[in-house]
């Protein structure tokens, strides 16, 4: 069973780390910051990104394409954004390269200076309504409802794969309204559908909730997000939607005229979830033998590895196998026959355990004798002698209730890591000593927030929009709290 | 039937840029060269990823994604890719910006200038192989067949929707194979898929070749190319796929062992189409009343406009349009009912006209009484009156004649434009009077080729792989020529 990763338990960061580069997810590129997503790992998000396009389009969105580069300019009309997003971040200045005049290769052109500088967009909320301003005149022209999928740079001084990196891909929705109420309604949409998915097709429960005004994304008057918690007992904030008021149509004068005939500016959100989300995935459900996938997300949902000492056995075990796979694939199940002579079956059982396929199947002469198959969870290590006859309808189940089982442990994880606490006392113990999500009554001002983050490293997470809503008072400064908030420290 | 468009007959391609527009396709951004790609015009790009990355796949290749900007050492590497491709592209020299001190606004922060320049990608050959160095060790490695979806950058002074911009999306296959036999092999076969997409699936004809030597990708050493004719006799590339040979391998030393131990330098190849693959839909389909869609790749397949003067008309109608819509969705067809209260049937009739959806039906209260409706071709015109019992079948009968209709006609075009000539009198002015590809004699130099470009304009388009191999003598040197091959004037 030796995949020689650290456990958890060792070094829960490190073993985070050796997992997404040993299960071949991804790994560092030779440009600082940047990844390079390997094909296992960008065949989950393919299946994530499939998913969530179909759930945007059924809320009635579509998909368009804006440009990679912004003018630094635009970043300057929209006050609140430009101190959040236009700081760190990638700046193109030339537009051409030329053979240095001493041979020594190839150096920047400076006849090729841009008149003005252009941003690799962090996010694309200028850029849109700068276009958006070209799509709207009247009632008629809304809602609009856009999505992007695309890559995006925020140059990070820090990165770790997945969860931060200077080039991630993402996807992210710019709608366009005529009315406050529907731009606040189409926020919470998708918060909701953020939450639908990522608790039912990624297996991560998230608490859904609104941001304090000092976490919001630059340019809100509402940040929705979904927090999840990992094993570490750490948060991390899965997906976020924002309400943006009339800030952007304002920047960039964005005008309807009403029904009525007035002008009127339109209301906007945006909403985004990134290849973080994969990240999420992994640190939520994995174990010290590898990677362990929802079945709704594995690029395999089956393996089948023969066993056999020689070419007959191996003809006996492919026949069994070959009719299991059709039947598999007419249900619409992914499977794979990995029978490769080039590896042994101990070391592909390692294998689809570090890779985390959630059922495997072994096959060997035994088995045919006794016209069974053995099955094996990825989840719990559990195995299972079966019929060949019934191991179809088997593994129907069976992929249903490791869908299930792994989003029961995780809720079960956040249950035991969810702490309510009164004092100041109290919630510094368990933020030092055991993590998690810690509730408690806060005053609602930004010093006391800023004054626990910058002793304990905790911050408010998000306050929830389900929880109970009872008032107490704030932990710190005894003031009035009309509810509990969520604390914890995020990735 | 007034659109306001220009004709093709008055000015091609002022028309292509004014339908390009009208059709809600594309439109310049406020970036230069970079385009917004409307929602209409990506959900036909989508289409056209859909169907490619279900090709690739069944073709055994998979998905990976790999960092946008590339060191700009990267490209000194490989020395004829170089020059290629290090020239007109976007650097990225810094990676921040601060507010000015003067308090103007927002300025590049000189203190943080990169150590090397980053280069956007205009192609993804240097990064990959730097990142298959690490991939590749043994023969077992072997083959990688991968492809990404992605955004690249070339800086062109002159831009165009669609044919030439500055950002444009593509896909780029990238594979690595244990021998020369196997590369040449995968390129053929790409050009071989492409073609069978852009014929069956866009309807447009192509003609399957190769480069000449100074038409080749920069570090090919055979560029395989498809070329379509465009309405107005000029050719347009629609895809190519490259032998790269061990170009690459050596540049970033990427060996493996083979099976005997030795250690071999790996073979590449590498193909792409983009979204120029529009521009060529665009360009041999569409008439002066607008787009014209092949069924598979329009958005809507079929749209059906209510005709009514009160609500009772329009209850009727909805209800047999209602029918007949779950019944075509039933069979796939991708139909839209444009009910709108806000819009007369003329003006959507002129509106779907425009936009290419290939069938539209009508439904009005005399329709109701004989319980027929009328059907409206977009390529012929042609409109028939059917019972509303048979619409469905005979719509599917008409989507696969449209289908084929569209591309017999752009084969009928071809032939009639291409004209095989055997003196350079005869060959320039075909070129300048009817334009379309010419079949000429070549002496296979670089001079002539040269001259003629110069001369006339006319490139050469391909080496036609399928097309007669005569001998003949050269049209302008008159020396020996083992075949023809294709000129034209191209995009
Ligand atoms: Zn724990
Ligand atoms: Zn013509």
């Amino acid at each position: 069973m030796a995949k020689n990763l650290t456990t958890r338990e060792e070094d829960y960061s490190k073993w985070y780390n050796e997992l997404v580069i040993k299960a071949d997810l991804a790994e560092n590129s030779g440009v600082r910051g940047c990844m390079v997503i390997k094909p296992y790992g960008f065949a989950i998000w393919e299946m994530m990104q499939k998913e969530l396009d179909r759930m945007f389009k059924e809320t009635g969105h579509v998909n368009a394409y804006f440009p990679l580069f912004i003018p630094k300019s635009y970043f300057s009309k929209e006050a609140s954004h430009v101190d959040g997003f236009a700081k760190e971040c990638a700046v193109v200045t030339h537009y051409r390269l030329k053979n240095a005049e001493d041979g020594s290769g190839i150096v920047v052109d400076e006849d090729a200076k841009l008149e003005e500088e252009l941003i690799v967009r962090p996010t694309s909320e200028t850029i849109i309504w700068d276009t958006y301003r070209k799509w709207v005149q009247s009632y008629r022209d809304l809602p609009l409802l856009i999505n992007q999928w695309a890559n995006v740079v925020r140059w990070e001084m820090r990165t770790r794969l997945f969860l931060r990196t200077t080039e991630f891909l993402w996807q992210e929705g710019h709608t366009a309204h005529a009315t406050k109420k529907e731009a606040i309604a189409e926020a919470e949409q998708m918060m909701h559908v953020y939450a639908d998915f990522v608790e039912n097709f990624m297996a991560v429960p998230v608490i859904k909730g609104v941001k304090t005004e000092s976490e919001r994304f630059a340019g809100a008057l509402e940040t929705y997000c979904i927090e999840a918690l990992m094993q570490d007992g750490k948060a991390l904030q899965a997906g976020t939607s924002h309400f943006l008021g009339q800030n952007f149509a304002k920047a960039f004068d964005v005008k309807f005229a009403t029904k009525e005939g007035s002008q009127e500016y339109v209301w906007a959100t945006s909403w985004g979830v990134s290849t973080r989300l994969m990240g999420a995935l992994i640190m939520t459900h994995s174990d010290d033998n590898g990677l362990v996938l929802p079945p709704n997300l594995a690029p395999d949902q089956v393996v089948i590895v023969p066993i056999y000492r020689n070419e007959e056995q191996l003809e006996a075990v492919s026949e069994v196998a070959n009719s299991i796979i059709s039947d598999l694939r007419v249900k619409g199940i992914r499977v794979k026959f990995d029978n490769r002579d080039t590896h042994k079956p101990g070391w592909k059982f390692n294998e689809y355990e570090l890779k985390g396929v959630p059922v495997r199947i072994a096959i060997g002469p035994k088995d045919i004798e006794k016209g069974t198959v053995e099955l094996a969870r990825r989840d719990t290590f559990e195995k299972i002698f079966i019929e060949k006859d019934k191991v179809v309808s088997k593994i129907e189940t069976l992929l249903e209730e490791i869908q299930e089982n792994l989003l029961s442990k995780a809720l079960a994880h956040r249950a035991s890591h969810t702490t309510e606490v009164d004092t100041y006392e109290e919630f510094k113990k368990v933020i030092k000593e055991k993590g998690g999500f810690v509730s408690a009554h806060w005053d609602g001002t930004k010093e006391t927030e800023e004054r626990i983050k910058n002793e304990t490293k905790a911050t408010i997470r998000c306050i929830p929009l389900d929880a109970n809503t009872s008032s107490g008072s704030c932990m710190v400064t005894g003031k009035p709290s009309e509810r509990r908030v969520l604390f914890a420290k995020a990735y």
